[in-house]
Formats: C-alpha cells, structure tokens, sequence
C-alpha cells in the first residue's frame, strides 16, 4: 500500500497561511509569499500548462515530491466555491486542465457528482476523512497518496495518525499571524532529509506512531 | 568591525522556550528538548569542561559558531538570579569556569562590579542594549559578537537592526506553546547557508536592512 504524505510552504514562525483568509483572498495577508519560490520553476509551470521557467535544486524537489502520487486528498477550502451546499458552476481555481491528473478526492459536507476537469477527476466525499483516505488509497494503489491541503486538513490528518511523511518549505519570512500549521498537535517527527535550495529549505520528516 | 550574530535552537513551530518560565525552570516546560541535540557533543563537552562526545556535523557547526566570537551580550534572565537588586551571591548557571572565556556583558537595570569567574568576566550594563553592544564591540575588536539570549533579548537586537547573522537550529518538535523568537518583529531575512545535522537543521540567515 502506497505511502501518505503531504506538503506545505511554512513561514519561520511557523505560518501556512496569513491573517484574513477568505474566498477572494485564499492565502490570507501576506500568504502569496509563502508559495513564491515555486512559481518560476520549470516543473511547476509545466504541471500548469506552461512553458519555460528554471531549473536547479527547488525543481527538482517540486518534481520529486509530485511524480509518483496517485491520488490527492484535499478539503473543501482548497477546492474553493465557498461555504454551504455547492454552486456548481464552481469547478476550482485551476482551470480547465487542473495540475493533479489523478483522482482529488474533495472533502465535504454537501454531495456533488463527480467532476472530469482534463486528466482530472474531483469526487466529493462527504462521510469523513478516514473515507477519503481508503477511496484515495484504493485509486492510488501502489502510489502515493498526498493531502493536498489546506492547513486544516493536514491537521486533522496528522491528528489521526494517517501520514508517513511530512515535507515542509521553509520560507525565511516572519508572517506574524494567520493560520498555523501546529495549532493543537504535536506530532513526533524525525528528520529524514534536508534540501537547501537558493532561497528556501526542503524538510522532510517521517511521522512516527 | 566585528559582525553581530546570534544562534538560537527553535522548535517547528516557532518557539526558543516552552511555557511557565521560572528561576527554577528557565527554559520553561519541554524547553530542555530544544537543546537535546548538543548536550552529546564533543565540541560542546570541551567548551564546558568535560572530555568525550560525539563528533560530527553537528560537532562541527558548533565549533564554527563558537570559534571567532570576542565577546558576549546577554539578557538578564539568562544570567539568572532573579529579577531586582542583586543577590552577588549568584554568580550565574555555569559554575567557576563559564563556556564564554571572553568579556560576557550582562543586560541589567541594576548596577553591580565585574565578575571574574575562570576565563570569563561578567560585566553589568545598565544604559540600554545599544551601549551594552558598542562595548562589546570595542571587547571583541575584529571578532564577532554575540547576543547569546534569552530570547527577548535577541528580539531587541533584532528590533533594532544590530544583527548581522542569524543562526537557527530548527528542532523538529512542536512545543505548542511558551516564548516565540518572532513574536511581534519581522526581521527580513536571507538565507546563507544550511547544514542537516542527524536530526536537526542548521540555518544561518543575513539579517537584511
């Protein structure tokens, strides 16, 4: 069975989000910052449907950490639309040709039909996260399973003991409020690799039981 | 001029110590586990008398950090003793011969006479952190000079824009709670260099203007 793992960008004081989210401002105040480093890299435009951008060190990594998932988890923030039951002529931020290519299983309270957005598939599961993870465990087979986000997510999973692996971005910017990643757990966590790229640092902990 | 560096051990999410800090407790409740990974050093058993250790990375980035430091600036909380008047009994936490074997320049507001204790002198500032570095500097001549702490007292010399280098052993703990480096100041940072010791991070930033 395929390892559970997430990523996220995180400031030095601990942030994965600024002050102030909401549905036009996603990342909070200040939150952009955190998700920069990775908007010029080659691997990353790519994945968008986009040409050129740099290679080194911080695309390699983006590479990495994306090739062998087969399915992502993520929450009903991320996939965006707002609270309640769905409009759904919301279809995520993404566009058309959305950057996953494999089953998202989207956490939610409210049922939607299955949505196919390219190579794509967003299906709603709405009877928790351990569901989600068994229906993205089943799709990935022996790839890896990613909770995509966001922060809240994470949290939740990490609280059940469901992830292998955690990597984090570390952006040296002081965000000073907003969403932190480790409000109200503390999972045990071993170093396991470190990457420095040129302006941020790529950690991964293996998350112990 | 000497540059001005500090070196602190941070948890994941942003914490230099853990909560209910006291005379007894000085590094407050789980704070110990910050400093876990030097206590075994061979590097660091010297510098405190005792022979043996571990050698290594993190052996190695100790040494550097330590090497070409003139003189000390440290708050009065680390100095110990309590707050008011002083007791002159104490004669602070390192008994008669103190790691530091340069000038030490205590941040106080109460007078009291050098103290020499082994290698180190203890010397007493009480007009302000300013003054308290500029003779520091004249102490230490062309070498560096360090805020060794507590945290309050490097957020001050941060706040102030009197540092030069940052360094940050990134401990990957959550201490969910206590005293935070980052709490109210937003120093802009530049990544230098990073070294992964077996089970923690060593980043040294550039303090920008």
């Amino acid at each position: 069975m395929g390892m559970v793992s997430s990523q996220l960008s995180i400031s030095l004081d601990g942030y994965v989000a600024g002050p102030e989210q909401s549905q036009q401002d996603p990342l909070g105040r200040g939150g952009l910052r955190l998700h920069e480093w990775v908007f010029g890299l080659d691997t990353w435009r790519a994945q968008h449907g986009l040409s050129g951008g740099d290679r080194g060190v911080d695309a390699d990594v983006v590479e990495e950490m994306t090739r062998d998932i087969g399915a992502y988890v993520m929450g009903r923030r991320m996939f965006g639309g707002g609270d309640g039951a769905w409009d759904e002529s919301w279809q995520g931020w993404w566009g058309d040709d959305p950057p996953f290519r494999t089953p998202v299983f989207v956490l939610s309270h409210h049922p939607r039909a299955p949505l196919v957005m390219g190579g794509t598939e967003f299906r709603f599961v709405t009877d928790g996260i351990e569901s989600a993870l068994r229906q993205a465990r089943e799709a990935a087979g022996d790839r890896r399973v990613s909770i995509a986000g966001g922060a809240s997510t994470v949290r939740q999973y990490l609280a059940a003991g469901f992830v292998d692996t955690l990597q984090l971005h570390l952006v040296p910017i002081i965000l000073g409020a907003g969403e932190r990643l480790f409000d109200g757990i503390e999972p045990r966590l071993e170093q396991v690799s470190v990457v420095a790229g040129p302006t941020v640092t790529h950690l991964t902990y293996r998350v112990l039981r």
